[in-house]
């Protein structure tokens, strides 16, 4: 009898952000198809019911001591995976390629002889449309700002510096902890009054969502015991009675 | 026999971005149960197939002569449905709340008794991911700046000076008619080297795309005839090589 043989793929999909319904239908046709996925922190896990009889669910999120699976032993997976049962879905919360990485395991796999596809995910400033925070809105915010919060450069600044100077919308992933020094960088310049608001878990039961002038927001937090995973918003596009008001 | 009675409820859902399988699970089924559709220009028509048999699908984009639907049509048309049908599902090409004007439909929904849904889309700049161009990489690009080129007050200009000189990638919805403005801001500051990309029709049978350095894409987009719809995008994440050697 012949070897089996499988074309190894990787396939990088988004999730979607919080609500299991928000993955794309070409990311949910795959998700029953596949014989391995390899998923994160932040997918929603009941998206893994819908995976068929004997698919092998491998979660490379969190480690229980509290670090990230590294990025090398995700790689690792991904290789051993692909060559041994054809197609891998790597799930990723979000967008695989807004800060997700998705494109250095696209690399790889390459790199490898595997084939890759790549599907988009609702990215999590996305779901702030659930708190009637739209991202744009006419004569209001014409522009967004996207940016991490975890880079150790301090680049966070310099770049903040000359967003508060544009007329975006300013969205801030994984920005917790910089939360103190992105409220004083808008009192420094003036902008302390500026509506802003913290969405965590986006769409879930659980979720929690603060709004108020970004130089009260980081008490706003600690008052509320929102912590990682959110999302900042910050700009008048998060003061509804504004939005509601130019009608 | 007592009237039929209904509802009245706006959908304010996202088509996403060419491929119809990029719309969401959640907005897919919801396509399946709605009485009426009110669709736009850039929404996938093979998604209508997905409407249950009777539904009444309403094309409430661009116009025979060249024209949009006035806002204050559709206004009309969502009030006028949802009275007399119940639930009538909006459907927008895209994410509503990123230059859609969704918000501005829920507001009205709202001021006349009308409930409202959310249900955001894949916007064509997560589409990208198609063409090898990743919205942030690690090292390279860790902050999106998305604008829209259609303000006429100028203000594109005056916001592009500041996101030049951040380490964002920049990204630009319907810009195709000030892209020699856009060109000559980035010559202007020494720029002109920076690598970029125009995408049309991401994601569809027929798209294209060029890809040059930002001095050089008025010339290219003119070569290869790339109008609108189309989505420009600036920053070293256009660069595939600059990518693929960073492993």
């Amino acid at each position: 009898m012949a070897a089996l043989t499988v074309e190894p793929e990787l396939i990088v999909a988004g999730a979607g952000a919080g609500d299991p319904e928000l993955i794309t239908l070409k990311a949910y046709k795959l998700l029953q198809e596949v014989p391995v996925v390899l998923y994160d922190n932040l997918v929603n896990k009941s998206l893994l019911d819908y995976t068929k009889p004997g698919c092998e669910n491998i979660y490379v999120g969190k480690l229980p001591y509290g670090d990230y699976t590294p990025q090398e032993q995700i790689h690792e997976l991904i290789k051993e995976k692909a060559f041994s049962k054809g197609r891998v879905l790597r799930l990723k919360g979000g967008d695989p390629f807004i800060f997700g990485r998705g494109f250095e395991e696209i690399l790889y796999a390459r790199h490898h002889g595997i084939k890759t596809t790549f599907i988009p995910g609702i990215t999590s400033m996305q779901a702030s449309g659930f708190y009637d925070i739209p991202l744009t809105f006419r004569n209001i915010s014409e522009s967004i700002w996207v940016v991490t919060g975890t880079r150790k450069d301090g680049s966070l600044s310099a770049d903040l510096q000359l967003a508060i100077q544009s007329k975006a919308t300013v969205v801030i992933y994984m920005g917790m902890k910089k939360l103190p020094e992105i409220s004083n960088i808008y009192i420094d310049k003036g902008y302390g009054d500026m509506p802003a608001a913290i969405i965590h878990y986006a769409s879930l039961p659980y979720h929690k969502l603060v709004r108020g002038a970004i130089k009260d927001l980081p008490q706003l937090a600690t008052e509320q015991h929102i912590t990682h995973p959110a999302l900042i918003i910050i700009g008048p596009v998060t003061d509804t009675a504004l939005l509601a008001g130019t009608e």
